[in-house]
């Protein structure tokens, strides 16, 4: 019988060092809201989303042309000196299509970077859920969900992914993890709820973002398959699938 | 209104940084096994426990009589130079009463000295699952759950404890760490089974352990309420609550 490949979960950027990149496929999650926001806005046709850690290094990008839109916001407000916003639902085809996306957030886009030793990355939200699973389970190799967290601290809507992912893909992966078993239990219990986000209602990040008036942009965030792509970094961009 | 203290949750050492440990109450959890071997050895009448990191120093008090018994396991074996393991059954009235126990452990025992800056550290199993929530409940201060994980691995059985702690005292701290729901979900999905072991059967600890035949011990030491007692950290020894 040939053995099923591993299957694992990282809680915070601060695990990180404790699993082995090599040869994984790398999932980085960040629901609220980079992972969703790159997936709305490849999948409304943008060319690709350039996930960059620092504001400065983001604004570079506003130097060069309509074909740049520059992205990021702290405490609820675009950055000054950048255009646009974090939310998925500021990237509609016709504002986007054919642009490249300049993002810059807090925890998602530091991930990417961090993962950069793995064999493939890509990029999951609920709004790809299904897109993810399937690539997941067609690639047939070791995967790491990995969480970006809020600075470090493991957060509820992260690891509720995880447990959503790990719930589809069970039955194709050893998993062992007792991080990926959490996450399943908490995915579990999220459905006694009609709506994903009334399990998020009480988590650090929606109270956060509630503050800011956000409440839509999350409950978007948490609904499944409205932007079936998988972002795959090359290193540099994100990308669709189908363009590497 | 007095607001309510905050209770937070750590799952793991490598997340400890991001807590503040001043004015706090630390809650060391490593179910299997030190905290649970702990709990059951000052019940039965132990003078106090010494907790040691290294199996070198803990090695040193084999000289000082026989008032100190030293213990301490690896892969499932008592370590060559100390007298005893890390199983709660081994420390009964007749063999501990009286007697100081020095032990050693892979991950309880390194935490315990990580969180020194704490105000009070003492000692949390499901043995002790009541003492320690009327212990923390009466105090009304600031408290931290720490899971000794596995490693630096978050764990199950550890993670299942905090849960089961967050679930009693809920009413009575300010919660929002996304830790802590996370950790009550979890013990809120185990009681579906009758036991609960059986919550744990599956996780990555109960599988390594249960190669060294020890399934009975895991049963003890998730068996609750047997050992009501609370153990008191005084920065180098464990004791029992009322000797401090």
């Amino acid at each position: 019988m040939i053995e099923k490949p591993l299957l694992e979960v990282c809680l915070s950027p601060a695990l990180l060092h404790l699993y082995d990149l090599e040869n994984t496929i790398v999932v980085v999650i960040d629901i609220f809201r980079a992972t969703s926001t790159i997936c709305a806005a490849l999948d409304n046709g943008a060319k690709a989303v350039i996930p960059i850690a620092s504001v400065e290094a983001c604004m570079e990008f506003s130097q060069m042309g309509d074909g740049y839109i520059t992205a990021g916001e702290r405490d609820g407000k675009v950055i000054e000196g950048l255009q646009n916003g974090n939310s998925p639902s500021e990237y509609g085809r016709d504002f986007i299509k054919g642009k490249t996306l300049v993002l810059t957030t807090t925890n998602g886009t530091k991930l990417l970077h961090m993962v950069k030793k793995a064999e493939t990355i890509i990029i999951g939200s609920f709004l790809n859920l299904d897109a993810v699973c399937s690539f997941l389970i067609g690639k047939n190799k070791k995967v790491l969900l990995a969480c970006s967290a809020w600075k470090d601290r493991v957060n509820m809507e992260d690891t509720l992914f995880a447990g959503a992912v790990v719930q589809q893909v069970n039955t194709h992966f050893k998993i062992e993890c007792d991080s990926a078993k959490i996450a399943l239990s908490l995915f579990e219990e999220s459905k006694q709820h009609e709506h994903l986000i009334d399990a998020l209602v009480h988590s650090s990040h929606y109270r956060r973002l509630s503050e800011f008036g956000l409440q839509k942009d999350m409950e978007y965030c948490t609904t499944k398959n409205l932007h079936p792509v998988v972002p795959v970094f090359n290193g540099k961009e994100l990308i669709h699938e189908h363009s590497i």
